[in-house]
């Protein structure tokens, strides 16, 4: 443990996180003790500003790019040039969601670069500057696809586009960033030398095994389909049913059997529709249109391929059962990746230091940090969700655990601000008192 | 074939009619040539000022009352206390639906009315007077449940509680009315002496059996069951399936074993789910709940019976396979019935005397008839819909054929204004000049 007096300072980051925290969760606060801040809406304005606010007061300097991303970066280093160590996550929420999802990881980033600039005017000495993000609409609950904003900044979607991307009522993202005063001008920073966020597991793994740190070490691999069937509106009385086209019935059909095909391999494959849109969604209408979002989720490339296979396989079956139009109208794939080892030996490094007992895992959501995997040493870390309820108003993690995560962070943060934000230096440097004063 | 000068005279009526229901149309067109006018939207407030401007023109006298239905007056008979026959329809529409379900009826009904009180300023005499009117929200797509002005008249609804019917956004439909106007203080004339009703057939048994005017003589009964599953919101993700309580999941297995049902009974069962809420419906998310609108109908007593019975099985299954709950949050029952003999027969004559082939057939969809079904004399006349397509924008009647309805309602109207509003006495004095002047 960390005495009061230390530099950094664990106590003082906890402090930080647990009054921004709070601050951040009562944008868009639920009766029922979660929370609902859709990206870009006047919740999701509240809560940036408030961690704007947090980030100046304590000496970054603030940018916010042309999707929304919002960066406060740390001067620590003091010298122009210096390489950049980010920590990070997502303000944004899904409807009715838990307040740990994403606003954990940047109140602690925000604590972090508190802490640490506090350090650097306590006279210890840096060579990394450090910057806290915010990636815009990471949820993908507004707007599809998710993850982004970390996806404009990784390359991986045009700023135009994104921009474009409108919810059901028709709103783009640009708009709706524009009207919270969230649409910036500003070049983000250039591409960190080491990339870290901290999240809730949203499972049970670490609660199973009795770790408190989950050290991500390979993703979960994502198909992701967007299916439109079209029928023909007609009236429900009159119309005989061998002349219906019931495009409702089509993606009843598909989704009963995207359900079915997660049975053949179970806890191995992961399968969903967690959205359809029914038109014209009136009683007494035969539906013209249903919209619906598939995934299919596996840790096994095979398994993944042979599950998206029969689901595309069932796409035109329900669309020939109901005798209806198919359009995919997107696909994406995200492909199954090990994180980098270094970074993971040094999360875990930092946990041991801690005391924490630790656990090699895999991430089976998406987060901002599979984003940037490839492009720098991205290190993804998980803290305990209670029975691993998420996307939930009854999400939580124990108050024990959010610090825990956080002194981690804060010693590989530290550690790699003083190696140049090179995770193997900061690793190497691990018994160098000035590379881990803690 | 009426010459010009007849009184009362087809061609005026004819002309009314066209000009009329151009207006109407305009209110809420779309650019595919269909309508969306829900119920007491800005589009319906622009098509009751419409309906009211005629009438008031041609001499009716105009009454709102509590739940916004609309009627005009026209004072034939010229004594206080005449029986009243009543014709009419409703304005209001599905989404993107199609110009004349509804509207015709309306728009015939102030033709008719018109043209009669054309013909009482010439010199005819009447001992009865007529009311046009319009009913509110018969589509149900807006509130539900459908007939629901037509409902309270009949006194099968409170019309406190029809004002606090709530549309997907959670207005009131008294909220609503208000908001364009429509949401009087008169109270209702009393009950007709008979009511009628000239719609499209929405079907296509006329065009089948080259038919003009079909006369309806029973209709369809219809159960409407709204069902809602309640599961648990969690990530699509890390949530292992065995631990997902998916109410998407549920609804699938409903809407699919209820369109299994009318397989069984082909073309003597007709089903449907036309509606269908999920939330939170984002893609990320386990769907916690969805609520669906299910529909059985059948024209025979025992079949509606099993057909409901395997529904409301079907709904206990649905919910126990997919580990949810389920509440039945709303049952009702269409009975079957015949509507009068007299009133057929009246309509049945009136067509032959204008030359049109007609022919006695069931209704399979609900109308504003239904509800006034067995407190006065009730007729439902019908004119041929283009292949039977309805509830969608290429909904289409032949003007022919809507010229041909009009003057079998204006027959009919006429002998019925001349006979205190029995069908009874309208039908045996056909050979009577005075009583069927054309």
């Amino acid at each position: 443990m960390t005495s009061p007096s230390s530099v950094p300072d664990a106590a003082a980051a906890a402090a930080d996180l647990h009054a921004l925290f709070a601050r951040l969760c009562a944008c868009g606060a639920t009766p029922a003790g979660g929370v609902t801040r859709l990206c870009a809406s006047p919740e999701d304005g509240a809560a940036r500003a408030v961690l704007a606010g947090f980030l100046r007061e304590a000496g970054a300097a603030i940018r916010t790019d042309a999707v929304g991303n919002q960066f406060g970066i740390f001067s620590l280093a003091g010298a122009a040039g210096a390489p950049l160590v980010m920590l990070g996550s997502h303000l944004d929420s899904q409807p009715r969601a838990g307040r740990f999802d994403g606003t954990y990881g940047v109140a602690a980033a925000a604590a972090v670069g508190a802490d640490l600039m506090r350090a650097r005017r306590a006279g210890a000495a840096f060579d990394a500057d450090l910057c806290v993000v915010n990636w815009t609409n990471e949820e993908g609950a507004r707007f599809r696809p998710s993850l982004l904003g970390s996806g404009v900044y990784a390359g991986h979607h045009a700023a135009a586009a994104a921009l474009e991307c409108r919810d059901d009522a028709g709103t783009s993202l640009g708009e709706a960033l524009s009207a919270i005063g969230a649409l910036g001008t500003d070049a983000p920073p250039p591409l960190p030398a080491c990339y870290l966020e901290l999240h809730v597991e949203q499972g049970t793994r670490l609660e199973e095994a009795g770790a408190t740190i989950g050290v991500v070490a390979r993703n979960w691999g994502a198909a992701k389909i967007e299916v439109v069937f079209t029928g023909e509106q007609a009236h429900t009385g009159p119309t005989r049913m061998g002349r219906r086209r019931d495009a409702l019935v089509a993606a009843a059909a598909l989704i009963t059997a995207v359900r079915a095909l997660a049975d053949d391999w179970p806890d191995r494959v992961h399968t969903s529709v967690g959205r359809l849109l029914v038109a014209p969604n009136s009683a007494n209408v035969v539906p013209a249109e249903a919209v619906l979002s598939v995934e299919i989720r596996s840790g096994e490339d095979d398994l993944l391929a042979a599950a998206t296979a029969r689901a595309e396989a069932a796409i035109a079956a329900a669309a020939a059962g109901a005798g209806v139009a198919v359009d995919v109208r997107s696909r994406s794939l995200r492909p199954i990746r090990p994180l980098p080892g270094a970074v993971c030996d040094l999360a875990a490094a930092c946990a041991e230091a801690e005391g924490l007992p630790s656990l090699r895992m895999d991430t089976v959501a998406g987060h901002d940090a599979i984003s940037l995997l490839g492009l720098c040493p991205t290190g993804l870390i998980f803290v305990p969700s209670r029975d691993g309820v998420a996307h939930n108003e009854a999400e939580f993690t124990a108050e024990a655990d959010l610090e825990a995560g956080l002194r981690v962070a804060l010693r590989a943060a530290a550690r790699l601000c003083r190696a140049g934000g090179d995770p193997v230096r900061a690793l190497h440097r691990a018994g160098d008192p000035s590379g881990d004063p803690r």
